[in-house]
């Protein structure tokens, strides 16, 4: 019996369900991380993730390094930024805190720039805070997994290169990458950061990035030595671009089996474009936030252009709580997570719509999970007579 | 067909075989990383640690975080150790170099007390060292894993003890925990750290360490925050004692697969008493470094006393390289490593035996390796017509 059998479907914002494929690949036997068969595979996975991420340029430079998403900060906070330097970020929810925090530490001085819950920053603000003073990057979290709300990395793009063109723009990808609109190039993105636990739908423990040409410009031209040993792009640059051409290489041993389960998700998500897969995320959340809308709920996001497409947070009816409704979700076989941002904690819920679950219908876990949530909202607001 | 069927055994000094069922863990369906069946999981495992250890103080404090072994060292010298502080980095190979490189990075001062190669600093030096002046900490690598060479951990502890009792010390077990001597207790170490692709018997990509409590006393006197953030003690403690309380927690997402294969590894190891497993290691080891002698090699380690259980670093004969033999080895199903410290890599090879390979005889791959090893030196050395 697979190790893949009948379990609840995890349908929260990442970790999320991976295929059959992908999860044998996580138990392939132990192999030497400077052997050739090794070495080949993760070289190949570096050449695809420049594929995932739309990058054409030779001397953009991926990054995959066993860790959490949050590693991605420390890369982008201890390598493309120095210490007393100022960073915009700007907040859509509890991942832009936590991404400040990361550049306290290194020594950076951040800016938060925030909205409402459910909002984003507004163009006229960001510019009026760019002409304000040197920034030396922007960051923006491209799907906030705590609110699910979606920022617009074009137009942000565009007001940089016209109001702030040395300023790096730093995407936090984590909810995004394989399932959101990314175009590395094209937007002139300087480093997007994500893991593979989400729209890649691969298992946790990889930390991915890219990096653009500019931004390893900037980071060789440091004054500074980068702020962290294990998050250097000097030790780990030299690695991946060895083993991008196929040559052994040694800082830190790489996560053997993750790499193979990379290298099959990978494989996948790129038999189709990226533009279909990111059509399809659409599609499955618009089909999602309808039947949200149908049932009087709200979401978190306040516009439809302010929703990702991963996933959606939903306000729960008023006065009923994640405790309530999660363990009815769980009884009809569906997991979803609770609320995260802690000013709203008690009153939202989430439900993660990426990977494999959108991409093939025929799982019919989505509809499963539709069907959960508008029996279990019915039976609690039954019990509690309303 | 299961994943783990027919390949070349795998004996460098890590990663190394895994056994079927924790192979199989790899491939645990995806679980909420908040969830309470993956949350028993997790702090079953860190509670485990504690016996892995051999620590009963209940204020010892067990990390368990993706990332490789190297995160390790960006734990101790983040956070137990602050700018402008001393630390004596003892020199037994490669590690102690990187080491001292990790220590820089976040502003402490390493000075190292080196060996000629294959032998480790001696004890008066160490006390001359110590008194000379104020060390915050002292760094020992049990088992150098480019040299195969082991350092004695409690004589040092002893010195420490009566010299500077002040001083942290730090052990890099990466490749001497679970299959080495080391009681965390017992042995008054501070601070010690491995990854799970070595004698623990898991794939990579988890760091694995314990805090003494006055390591974690030291942390919190700190005048300065922790140097880093994705290595930060204070954003990973509360994860850890909640985890292990079986409450959920979040700061960044745990590899929920590679939790649930160190688990299964761990409660496999643990079946056994400790002192069992370690003799168990010795055992093997003594029967590989027997060979070895047996057919005119000499080991890097200059003396038994200095020389790994867990691994073994031979010399090459006169004029043979690692490229010659290594194929030979691989021609007959087995994989050794070449060797890593720089002066000398082209004049040896490397022998891991440790974890399920060691304790497990029935699976005869040391004896395969050691025939392996004896036919694939014979057939060089034809070819060469020596």
């Amino acid at each position: 019996m697979s190790s893949q059998a009948k379990h609840p479907t995890l349908l929260i914002p990442g970790p999320i369900e991976v295929t059959d494929e992908v999860s044998q690949s996580m138990a392939t036997f132990a192999q030497s991380h400077v052997g050739q068969p090794f070495v080949n595979t993760f070289g190949e996975a570096l050449s695809m993730l420049r594929q995932l991420f739309q990058t054409k340029n030779p001397n953009s430079q991926p990054f995959a390094i066993a860790g959490s998403g949050t590693l991605g900060w420390d890369l982008a906070a201890a390598n493309l930024v120095e210490p007393g330097e100022e960073v915009l970020v700007l907040h859509t929810g509890y991942f832009a805190d936590s991404f400040a925090d990361c550049f306290t530490t290194y020594g950076a001085k951040p800016t938060q720039l925030k909205a409402k819950i459910g909002g984003r920053p507004q163009l006229p603000e960001i510019e009026e805070a760019l002409k304000s003073k040197k920034y030396k990057a922007v960051t923006v979290t491209h799907v906030d997994t705590s609110t699910g709300v979606l920022s617009q990395i074009q137009p942000l793009s565009d007001l940089i290169q016209k109001v702030s063109p040395d300023t790096l723009l730093i995407v936090d990808g984590v909810c995004s990458v394989g399932g959101e609109e990314l175009h590395f190039d094209d937007m002139r993105v300087d480093f997007a950061l994500t893991a593979t636990q989400k729209a890649i739908g691969c298992p946790p423990g990889l930390s991915i990035s890219m990096a653009s040409e500019k931004a390893m410009n900037v980071f060789k031209s440091r004054k500074s030595p980068p702020g962290s040993y294990y998050a250097s792009f000097k030790n780990w640059t030299p690695i991946m671009q060895n083993y991008e051409a196929k040559k052994p290489s040694y800082f830190a041993t790489p996560p053997t089996q993750l790499v193979h389960a990379l290298h099959t998700a990978l494989t996948q998500l790129l038999q189709k474009p990226i533009a279909d897969r990111v059509a399809q995320h659409q599609k499955i959340s618009k089909k999602v936030k309808s039947v949200v809308t149908d049932l009087g709920l709200k979401q978190l996001a306040t516009s439809p252009d302010n929703a990702a497409n991963t996933m959606t947070a939903i306000y729960l009816p008023e006065g009923m709580t994640p405790p309530e409704i999660l363990p009815k979700l769980m009884d009809r076989g569906v997991v979803f997570a609770g609320g995260l941002h802690k000013e709203i904690a008690t009153k939202y819920i989430r439900f993660g719509h990426m990977g494999v679950s959108a991409m093939d219908e025929s799982r019919g876990e989505i509809d499963k999970a539709i069907e959960a949530l508008k029996e279990g909202l019915a039976e609690v607001q039954k019990a509690k007579g309303q």
